[in-house]
C-alpha cells in the first residue's frame, strides 16, 4: 500500500467513522501463540510507524461487543471459531493519546478538524486468545501494512499503553490456564503429557518439574488419559491425553 | 425528592451530560456485603420505578476510569478507601435500552430530542466490591431516592441486564476469594477460623466442612495464626488469624 493511497483511505475513514462506530470505545486483542517453549504475541504496524501495536478496531453502532471482538480477531488471523476472553477495560494516558494524534495521525493526514472523533479519549475493551499458529493465516486488516509474531521477552516499545495490556493479558492467561481450558485452541485433540508441559512452560516462562507437573494435571481433573501413542515401541510409548470437557466459546 | 424537582433535575442533567461525560460508556458497581451467612447486594431506585437496579454513573471527560468507579462507589456508600475490582464490560440488549427510554425515561421527562445522548447505546464497565456493612453509611447519589440491601437469593427483576451482571460478579467473587484477598475489606484485622468460614459460606452459598475448610485455608498460606483469642477459658479459646499480606487498592 503506497503512502498516498493510505492517506486517502485514512481521510475517508476519519470522515465516515463517527457515523459507523460507537464513539469513545475501541477493542484491542492480544493474540498469543506458542512456538516450542516460546510464547509469542501478534503485533501490527501501519507503513513503518515508529511504534508497533496490538490489532484493534472499533465497534459498529449496532454490533454486540463480543461480536466486534471476534470480528477484529478474524480480520488479522482468519479465524472465526476460537475461544476469546475479555480480560480488561482500560484507557490510554493523555500523553499517549496526544503523542498518537500529534506525532502519528497528523503526520499522516495533516490537520484534523478540532474535536474530531479520533482525537477524543477512547476507552478500550481488551480480549485475549491463545491460538495455534499453524491454523492462523495472517492477513491485513484495514490500515495495517505489516504483522509479525514477537516473543514475549523481546517486545519492543509499543504505542499507547499496549505493553502494559500485553502484560496483563499474560497474567490472566497464566491464571486461567488451569481452569478455563484456554489450551483447547492450541493443542491437538489428543496430546502427550510432555506436549502439554511444553505449553505450560511457554506460558509460565519457566521450566516445570516433570513429575510434579504430571501429578498436578491429573489431580486437577483437567485431562483424561487415553491409549498409548503408537510409536512401534510399545513399552516406551507415551500415553495420550485429551481435555475432559469442551467449553463454549 | 418530589417528582417535580426530580423531573427538573433530570432535564438539566440530560441537557448538560453530553458536555460533562464521555459518550457511550457507563459504570455499574455490584456492592456485596455479608450479614451472618447471607450475601447481600446493594440496589437502588428512583421514585418508585417498577425495576430496581445497580448503582452506576458516567465517566467525566478527563476522569480516569478507575477513579470514576471509586467515585461512583463512594456516592452510595460513603467509602473511599476500599478495594474495588473490574470484572466485566458489557452492554444492554436493544430491548432493555428501548424499555428504559420508552417506559422509564420518557414517562419521567416527556419526549427527548431525537438521537439524544441518553438514547444511544451504552457500554457499561462493571466493578464489584465486598464491603463491611457496618462501615457503610448509605447515602443517595444523584437521581437515587431509595437504596436497599437485598439477599442474593431474593433478587427482584432488575432494570437492563443487571441481574446477569450481579450473577457474573458473584462468580468472580467466588473465583477470586482465595487469591485476591477480597476478604480484607470485610473482615476485622484479626478473626477466628469460624468467622472466616462464615464469610466463605455466605459467598459460596453452601455450608462447608469445618476441618476441610481449616486445612485448605492453612495450606493456601492466605492467613497466619496469631495468639488465642482471650475468652477467660484458655483451653477453649479459638486461635486468631489475620491475612498474610495486604494488597494494593
Amino acid at each position: 500500500m503506497s503512502n498516498k493511497t493510505f492517506k486517502i483511505d485514512l481521510l475517508e475513514f476519519l470522515a465516515t467513522a463517527p457515523a459507523t462506530y460507537l464513539p469513545g470505545v475501541s477493542v484491542n486483542t492480544v493474540i498469543f501463540t506458542c512456538q516450542g517453549d516460546k510464547l509469542r504475541v501478534l503485533l501490527v504496524n501501519y507503513n513503518d510507524l515508529p511504534h508497533w501495536y496490538l490489532p484493534g478496531g472499533f465497534i459498529e453502532k449496532a454490533e454486540p461487543l463480543h461480536d466486534a471482538a471476534r470480528r477484529i480477531l478474524a480480520e488479522s488471523t482468519g479465524l472465526t471459531d476460537v475461544y476469546i476472553d475479555q480480560f480488561l477495560t482500560t484507557e490510554s494516558q493523555t500523553r499517549s493519546q496526544e503523542y498518537f494524534v500529534d506525532e502519528v495521525l497528523k503526520k499522516l493526514v495533516g490537520s484534523l478538524p478540532a474535536g474530531h472523533w479520533f482525537e477524543q479519549r477512547f476507552i478500550t475493551v481488551c480480549y485475549y486468545a491463545l491460538l495455534d499458529e499453524r491454523k492462523v493465516s495472517l492477513q491485513k486488516p484495514p490500515f495495517v501494512s505489516e504483522l509479525k509474531w514477537v516473543e514475549m521477552d523481546h517486545l519492543p516499545e509499543l504505542l499507547f499503553e499496549h505493553k502494559a495490556i500485553v502484560e496483563k493479558a499474560l497474567q490472566r492467561l497464566q491464571k486461567d490456564l488451569d481452569q478455563e481450558l484456554v489450551g483447547l485452541n492450541i493443542m491437538n485433540e489428543t496430546f502427550t503429557m510432555s506436549e502439554l508441559q511444553q505449553l505450560y512452560e511457554a506460558i509460565y516462562q519457566r521450566p516445570l518439574h516433570r513429575n510434579n507437573f504430571q501429578r498436578k494435571m491429573l489431580s486437577m481433573n483437567l485431562v483424561e488419559r487415553l491409549e498409548k501413542k503408537y510409536t512401534g515401541k510399545a513399552h516406551k510409548s507415551p500415553y495420550l491425553y485429551r481435555f475432559r470437557k469442551r467449553r463454549k466459546k
